[in-house]
């Protein structure tokens, strides 16, 4: 999906709502089975209660991995599933050589067929630019990320800047606005302001709204930008808001909840008023 | 696998070679179908005829993601084809927020019988700790690694130390020698001895010898212990030796090669003579 695809989505739904699919065999609701199958249905379900107020989806490739090759089967038929008027976003935070970050490029863009993979950017140029090189495919490389472990290494002072920082700036040059787009938590609501003034055209992909306690107001007061210019993730608050078998519809009243908050949102901005 | 037991291995086998099963589907020799069954065989060819000269094999995941759910399998698959006596490493470069590592830990310790997983730290503790958590279980921090991206930020003066110095130093409180292996590629036999000196106790999977140029000897002189303390890891080098029908004796004479050349260098050290 190229930027002005999504930005129209964007516009049509005034939604900028990405919606997580972590979904926790462990955690399914009543009356389905704990297993991949049940897995399978429970995304199926959750898709076809949100889709009308997301823009994005998100797949954290690790609840799919913990159920081994039969998970991957699901992550395949669910992204099948939602099919393309969604951007499509397989949080794998990968990285590594540039042979390897070659493999994981197929793996997600070809094989699968994501819109974007989030990236590590811990081991530098060769591991994120085989991300950037695909036309309508994306790289988004963690900038500040919202879990509290952030502090040891992103926060550190690396000479004049913190290492977020640098890993920006130097991220930054390795794509444009049309293929990279930046992880910033929405815990870091302090900052984000300051990160946007910096890369105005930028995406950025806001995980930490719902469980992780962010903030979609002040986030969105702080970084919305004229494009819209943000994917705000909810997971947890959203597939997971019932355990019982009114979750589809509870997910769609709290799916729907956001999407009318980023409609007021975006309201404020002359572009969208 | 516990430390004890990968002594063991090292000591019997007078060998602490790794072979890199990164099983690129378009780089099959001669005679095998480009297709997962096609790497099954391939795979399984190769561990007949290294295993007994190596005490490791290390998955590279991306070359099976590349593949889909079939890939997967295949995974699967070659780690039970190996068995219990050879430490299985799945170079998978994981590294995210609590909840979610510990579904990655899941995935590879779990799902799958890896014995130890590679961890990308730039998320800091959270990421990490839930590698470090389950008995006979390994996490396999990145420090210094061999690509040239390293540079970019591994290499970054931050305060008295470069990051990769810093990430090694704060990882190393949150586990032990037992259940911690930092990554310090071969490429930087520069200052593999000065890291050694740092951490006397820890091993090490040492990745960049073979294609990417690194010296076997050189790493070892500068940071052989007298436990081992070292895995060398060799991919390419071994497993694609010939592109014709012989890969698997060539692959064999290889890895052997290198196990000669290690039992020389083991034969060094007081512990070993």
């Amino acid at each position: 999906m190229t930027r002005q695809q999504l930005i129209q989505q964007i516009v049509q739904k005034r939604s900028y709502l990405c919606v997580g699919l972590d979904s926790d065999v462990e955690k399914l609701p009543a009356g389905l089975p704990r297993s991949s199958d049940g897995v399978l249905a429970f995304n199926k379900a959750i898709i076809d209660a949100t889709r009308a107020h997301c823009v994005s989806y998100k797949v954290n490739t690790a609840f799919y991995e913990s159920l081994g090759a039969a998970g991957w089967s699901v992550m395949e038929q669910t992204i099948d599933y939602i099919g393309k008027e969604h951007f499509l976003i397989a949080d794998a935070k990968r990285g590594d050589i540039g042979n390897t970050a070659d493999q994981y490029a197929r793996a997600f863009f070809k094989t699968l067929s994501f819109d974007a993979v989030t990236i590590a950017p811990y081991m530098g140029s060769d591991s994120v630019k085989p991300f950037l090189q695909v036309p309508g495919k994306w790289g988004i490389v963690l900038g500040l990320t919202s879990n509290p472990g952030a502090a040891d290494f992103e926060l550190l002072p690396c000479g004049q800047q913190l290492l977020y920082e640098k890993v920006m700036q130097t991220a930054s040059s390795w794509g444009q606005p049309d293929n990279l787009m930046f992880v910033v938590g929405a815990t870091r609501s302090d900052v984000i302001g300051a990160i946007r003034k910096k890369y105005p055209d930028h995406f950025f992909l806001v995980p930490g709204v719902g469980a992780q306690g962010g903030s979609l107001e002040e986030v969105s007061r702080q970084s919305l930008t004229s494009d819209g210019g943000l994917l705000v993730n909810v997971s947890r608050a959203i597939i997971f808001a019932s355990s019982q078998q009114d979750f589809a519809e509870r997910a769609a009243a709290e799916a729907s909840g956001y999407q009318q908050q980023m409609a007021v949102l975006l309201g404020e901005l002359p572009a969208f008023a």
